[in-house]
């Protein structure tokens, strides 16, 4: 038997966990299943007969030292910053690895090491980052085998809520982690490259700076950059490209909206508010606002955010209830974006029917044979249910399969890597097309980056 | 003779210089300017026979603490992080010490040991902070010595260029760093009271929240937020205090233009921009405006901003000549805050003829006898040439005066202080007052925060 040991046994490691079981009698798996909280761990292993659960904190030498021996391949699914730590005992043991987060510096300098070894520590192998860049390298290198020269690349993901369950006018629900939503975009300029110029958008124009998308059978969608674009030129090999641009997917009308809380400073996340435990909705509101003896905080926000009577935009600040002074904030020296986590949570928490949906899209622009081209690529995976999200299929499945392919020597070339190879996304890509998880290509002329009109028009 | 040590002789210190020297026969004076340049330190000592110069670096302990020992006082002109070096061989050879610069943890952590040893440190004591601390403390402490309740305070320091000088759009000119004025309001929210509620104003919104305040003889001028207003609830003893605001001034107009800069990312220091040095001005702007394979910087700029074809703004930005393809940023991985400065030093720098301006406002609301009543006090001064600035003379002429008291025994309470007891600020204004320094008052009912009205109306 080839023992896998899963370190951190959270809600997204459901559909990794049962597809390991499901092929442990075929592959010849054995599951052991480490967390600080030996009852999720517990609950974890289903009782499978080829699965245990262990108490394990990353941070006791002892104890993770003496599981990660014991294994012949280690999935971290720990938060991204406690990973090094299983990394260097996975070198010190000759283990391999996978998780799906960033390689950080500190896991990047182990590449020497690990590559002496001939172990595969593999990264970024679950949805955004991971089945990006494995459905991306697949068109790119494709592109470039036939002798084409890459253009243009964009790339938009989002996490969103199924049609069937988009009930707000919003059209988003939190399907993931809502502390990165509130905060998303923050920290930095967002830097990119269109047509060889390089463009910056600090963070409070951001949302007013989308780009529209449309993919058949679903509708239209918006996408707005993230910060880190450039690192892809030479993630990619594409260091002589045009346009780079990478971003996050949202239903249109979305950033138009969560414009107004940029705009206000109610996502700011970098000071605590006085008294925000007895704080209501509306004086949170209105310490955003001009003091006026007079006026109600209602126009003062109006008028402030030029919203006119008409707007839809003031509807879906209605709908969140954020003008109340009968509910109150609750939290001790809360951060604005801690107390607009708060407020959104109430009304955009995914109902216990409610489905998720995972979108992706591609653009690449090419020339080959003196004509330029472009393929737009698309994938849209809706969740069957709460257990079953479309975040935890597309995280969890690529993870399952790339770590059996390890143990298979299928994937096998060493280092510390993301999945950008031929070896790696080929295999992965294929097994996942069995459960549904399918990129539609479209071919057409070049549309370049044009700002105006819509794709496909 | 009594013997005066300036550490650090740029060009801010020569009124402070000039008036130590008039006043050297008769307080018995002998100055020794210190600087790291001995031509700068000899120029400033203008061959007085009351003055030498010598070469002092601040981090060679031997020769800075050679050069403490002999004084009878010491006056830091240094920046504000190295008076702490300063300050310690003060206390260890028990030196009196004078600074303009904000009191640091550091400074206020010695305050005991200044205390045991008898010494007065006095900070705090240019024009901002310092004028500005003595002329309110003033009038807050005659309101309260006749019974009165503090209600509001709003306080408001510009450095402008005099009437006279003021040619341009912007009704503005460097008249001091002009990196602080290109980075001002950045690194966090501006915090502040208005009738008992807290306010928040994100840096994006700074500029398009001001307040209008008027002045006779001299016309309307604005006010926007500096951060830390309600760190003078302690400073002033005004805890309870239902308003109380900070602010920059400048002339009408001036912050809705500036906020072109901060809405498109010009004034961000905290990224370097690919090949900044070989980036036309023209270019520099566009990095900032979405591509566009047909249309114009011009138009994008206007289209993003919402520029109407006859709006002023417009031609301030074409006084800047911004769009010019012609001149070159020329700064290595130059932050947009950097390149930006260098554009507007070209247009902002003061002319050889050109004057200066200081303009200070103060609004005192308070209660008394049951009746609410309004102070508001205003000072203007008006620099004499480019070496008697008004901003050197209102630098350096709080600190001559306090130097020369303090040697004299006239201030004697012991400790790391700033100007806000009577002891200080009483014959520092008065003598200020020969000089030009003066503050009008207008008394009035309570006006309370009118956000729409002007004062006076």
């Amino acid at each position: 038997m080839r023992e896998i040991l899963i370190i951190g046994a959270g809600k997204s490691t459901s559909v990794l966990i049962n597809h390991l079981l499901e092929n442990a009698e075929s592959e010849d798996l054995f599951l052991r299943i480490g967390d600080l909280n030996l009852e999720t761990a517990q609950k974890a292993t289903q009782n499978h007969k080829r699965c245990e659960a262990l108490v394990l904190d990353v941070f006791d030498p002892a104890s993770r030292e003496a599981a990660i021996k014991k294994a012949d391949i280690v999935i971290s699914m720990l938060p991204a910053r406690f990973h090094i730590e299983v990394a260097r005992d996975c070198v010190k043991f000759k283990k391999n690895m996978v998780t799906a987060s960033y390689i950080s510096k500190e896991m990047k300098a182990l590449d020497e090491e690990v590559k002496k070894n001939n172990l595969v520590f593999m990264n970024e192998i679950g949805v955004d980052p991971g089945i990006d860049h494995m459905s991306a390298m697949q068109v790119i290198d494709r592109i470039r085998d036939k002798g084409g020269k890459m253009l243009m690349f964009e790339s938009f993901t989002g996490g969103l809520v199924a049609p069937e369950s988009d009930t707000n006018l919003w059209n988003y629900k939190f399907t993931w982690n809502p502390r990165n939503v509130v905060v998303a975009g923050q920290g930095g300029v967002a830097e990119f490259i269109q047509e060889g110029k390089f463009k910056y958008i600090p963070y409070h124009r951001l949302f007013r700076r989308t780009e529209l998308l449309q993919i058949d059978d679903y509708g239209k969608f918006e996408g707005y950059a993230n910060r880190n674009s450039l690192d892809y030129m030479s993630i990619y090999g594409l260091e002589d490209i045009l346009t780079l641009f990478r971003g996050t997917i949202r239903r249109v009308g979305f950033s138009r909206a969560w414009n107004m809380f940029v705009q206000l400073g109610m996502t700011d996340d970098s000071f605590e508010m006085s008294d925000s435990e007895n704080m209501s909705y509306r004086e949170f509101v209105n310490s955003f606002l001009p003091y006026s003896p007079t006026d109600s905080v209602e126009l003062k926000l109006r008028h402030n955010l030029k919203i006119d009577q008409d707007d839809l935009m003031w509807e879906k600040l209605l709908e969140l209830d954020i003008f109340t002074d009968k509910k109150k904030i609750g939290i001790k020296d809360a951060t604005p974006a801690q107390a607009l986590q708060k407020i959104l949570m109430e009304k955009w928490s995914l109902a216990p029917d409610d489905k998720d949906m995972i979108v992706m899209y591609h653009k690449f622009g090419y020339e080959l044979n003196g004509e330029k081209k472009q393929i737009d690529s698309t994938m849209v995976h809706i969740g069957k249910n709460q257990t079953e999200t479309a975040m935890a299929k597309t995280v969890g499945l690529p993870l399952a399969i790339a770590t059996i392919k390890i143990l298979n020597k299928e994937i096998s070339t060493p280092g510390v890597q993301l999945p950008i190879k031929k070896e790696v996304y080929e295999p992965i890509l294929r097994e996942l097309e069995k459960y549904d998880i399918i990129f539609k290509e479209k071919e057409s002329e070049y549309l370049g980056y044009n700002t105006f009109g819509e794709v496909g028009n």
